[in-house]
């Protein structure tokens, strides 16, 4: 039998291909096999495709160590949850394959540097690519939170990819209210077999900061620089992925980071967070998931809204221009849209600042008019999640609105720092 | 006869409203009064509400004293295109009304430093919030601009509304290639009553910019920092307005600016654009209309492309998640749009960085299974005005492909400079 990590040949209508066969990651549907070249790189051959298969040479993946984990008395208990994402991937140089490192054991064993900081359980809750993540999850990384929690550790860290990691985050920050210990998100933008990699760094600083850290919040915690010496832990309801692969792609927006924390172990909080407090945590997981983003550009079809509203859509997240616009032309399906008692929140495509439908006429159309909900200071995505958790909690449009614009976990500033601006 | 600048006491049905009329906007349409109240505030009345109209007292819009412009030889010749937004109005301080300043004359008048740089024509070519604006909008503008640069002017201004100046000066980059001279975009964050009005200096720099810089590019000239010294100039294609309301809100995406500019006249240029020559502009204004930008967000529902698809869209423009992904749940609407030739672009709702289709799974599957176009550095915003550029030019979907993967005016950089991310 061939199993991950022999050597083989493969016989292809399309031609040979000589590698190691890789280990399939669950979410890959279908019948593909992976295997990686001699170049390094992965390629993936339909199953229906592969005329025959020969071995070359049978691998064997490297045994694991396990160092013997013993519990210090008078370090922190933390809880590691990981959810798939290059962060908790292992490479085993023998084979070229990556896998998943998910027990304590192996943990400790990549980052041995973090006994000094913590006592470590780690456990594996679902192995997806972050983009490949719906509501769904986050109602279950809620739950698993909520269970370790309820258990006592003193603080959770949750690997995950770093695609969406801002929109899961912010989804817990809603559903997982009234936190006792920090909840820690963390992910790498380049993969352990890389020597640029961060996932060493950000988890390290992950487990100080879930360990350490006096604030009891939902935070992502990612490089502050692309330098490897400090991590930045920002609010989960106000961060976005800024760039596509720096190591330093997560920015808080709309306010300063919480934190920052060094590999050598210390901490410095801010003045602007909740802190520890010996409190319950409230589980609410009532999503609604019927919601979608638009994002306003010159010219669009009123079209584009009108389908949503057919589609029976429950809520609506208009990124528009500057302050909060949209073309007049979309007015007319926008007030459809109030008929239907669909909710309708504007944010910005600026990202960076606070929407307000005071300023111009069009805004003031907007919300006079179809009653848009102007959501202060919400990144849209951030609006996405929070819509589909009130609406989780309530169908009355004007209910709705009050819960959109009133601050419930730290997502809307009363007044933006200037100095937030890009940082 | 009751005329904008009187004040006047309306009665309507909701109450009695005491103020000065204001110039109706041509942009508002139907039947509304606007006035504004002695707490500075505007409110607009709808007409079928008003019971009565008093007279308190009849205003007299301030006489305008024109200066005599005269030519000079040595100087430049510049014409400013007036388009609308903020930036292009007057306020009269009698009436408190707002008015286009249009003419050389108004506009010399108001910022008579110009006469130092440049001899100067200006004309309204619109008077349009530009979140109103539309591509058929973009054609007009691309055509007055190009009849000015065959009258053979030295630089061309674009005074416009800041919401959607970057989508527009994109636009203008692809539909009017081979510039002898520069297109300088310009706008006001801050309207002109306001202390902190951006509107004066942000003109002048452009003039500065359009008469001396020794670029021929369609550029944005706004400001570096929030203090009134210097601006920076940005490529039309490789800019966004990233703050709501900031007067630095306009910043270089992926590149850094091409030349910055002092309110003494001094502008210092980077080694990176294209020089003043004597060439013939080529105007192209085919641009199909049948495009959108598709904001990816987690559980996103297929439906939302399938849409899209039945109501026969030319090519559709996805923001994606970090380096190009959506979820796998969007592979098989993907792949029907592949097999219904319409071009997928995916770019990156991360704005800053690289696309990369062959770093991950998803990429892969993306590219190869639906034919998925990864748009290199492109911003959505600038994939979008050129997807519409190409498919104006051609519908083969190869072509389309080359087309939108090669630069065609610099909105593609061969490679980003680390120290453009967040400048």
């Amino acid at each position: 039998m061939i199993r991950p990590g022999d050597k083989i040949l493969i016989k292809t209508d399309d031609g040979e291909f000589e590698g190691i066969l890789m280990q399939r990651p669950e979410i890959v549907p279908g019948n593909a096999l992976i295997i990686k070249l001699d170049s390094g790189y992965n390629i993936g051959i339909a199953k229906n495709k592969v005329r025959s298969i020969k071995l070359i040479k049978a691998g064997k993946p490297e045994e694991l160590k396990r160092p013997r984990v013993i519990e210090r008395k008078n370090l922190p208990k933390i809880t590691i949850l990981s959810t798939g994402g290059t962060i908790s991937s292992r490479v085993d140089y023998k084979t070229g394959g990556v896998y998943p490192a998910l027990t304590a054991e192996d943990f400790v064993q990549s980052n041995p540097e973090v006994l000094d900081y913590a006592n470590i359980d780690a456990r594996r809750i679902s192995q997806v690519f972050s983009e490949d993540l719906t509501p769904k999850n986050w109602i279950n990384i809620a739950k698993e939170i909520h269970k370790e929690i309820k258990k006592g550790v003193d603080g959770i860290v949750v690997t995950h990819g770093t695609d969406t990691m801002h929109y899961t985050a912010a989804a817990i920050s809603f559903m997982l209210q009234n936190l006792p210990v920090p909840v820690v998100f963390v992910g790498s933008q380049r993969s352990v077999d890389r020597g640029s990699s961060d996932a060493y760094p950000n988890l390290l600083t992950a487990v100080i900061t879930a360990a350490r850290w006096d604030g009891a919040e939902c935070v992502i915690c990612m490089h502050q620089s692309t330098n490897d010496d400090i991590n930045i832990v920002m609010r989960g309801t106000k961060s976005r992925k800024m760039h596509t692969e720096r190591r330093d792609a997560f920015r808080p927006i709309n306010e300063l980071p919480l934190a920052k924390v060094d590999y050598r172990g210390n901490i410095v909080g801010s003045a602007d967070y909740k802190k520890r407090t010996n409190v319950k945590p409230v589980l609410n997981t009532k999503l609604d998931e019927k919601v979608a983003i638009v994002f306003f550009h010159p010219g669009m079809s009123p079209q584009i809204i009108e389908n949503l509203i057919k589609q029976k859509y429950h809520g609506i997240v208009l990124a528009g221009t500057g302050l909060g616009h949209v073309g007049h032309y979309l007015l007319p399906v926008l007030k459809k849209a109030a008929k239907a008692k669909i909710p309708v929140v504007m944010t910005s495509q600026c990202f960076y600042g606070r929407v307000n439908g005071n300023v111009y006429a069009t805004g003031r159309r907007l919300t006079k008019e179809a009653n848009v909900i102007y959501g202060e200071d919400l990144t849209p995505e951030t609006a996405y999640v929070k819509l589909m958790y009130v609406l989780g909690q309530t169908k009355n449009i004007e209910k709705v609105k009050e819960m959109m614009t009133t601050n419930l976990v730290g997502e809307i500033s009363s007044r933006t720092n200037p100095l937030s601006f890009l940082v």
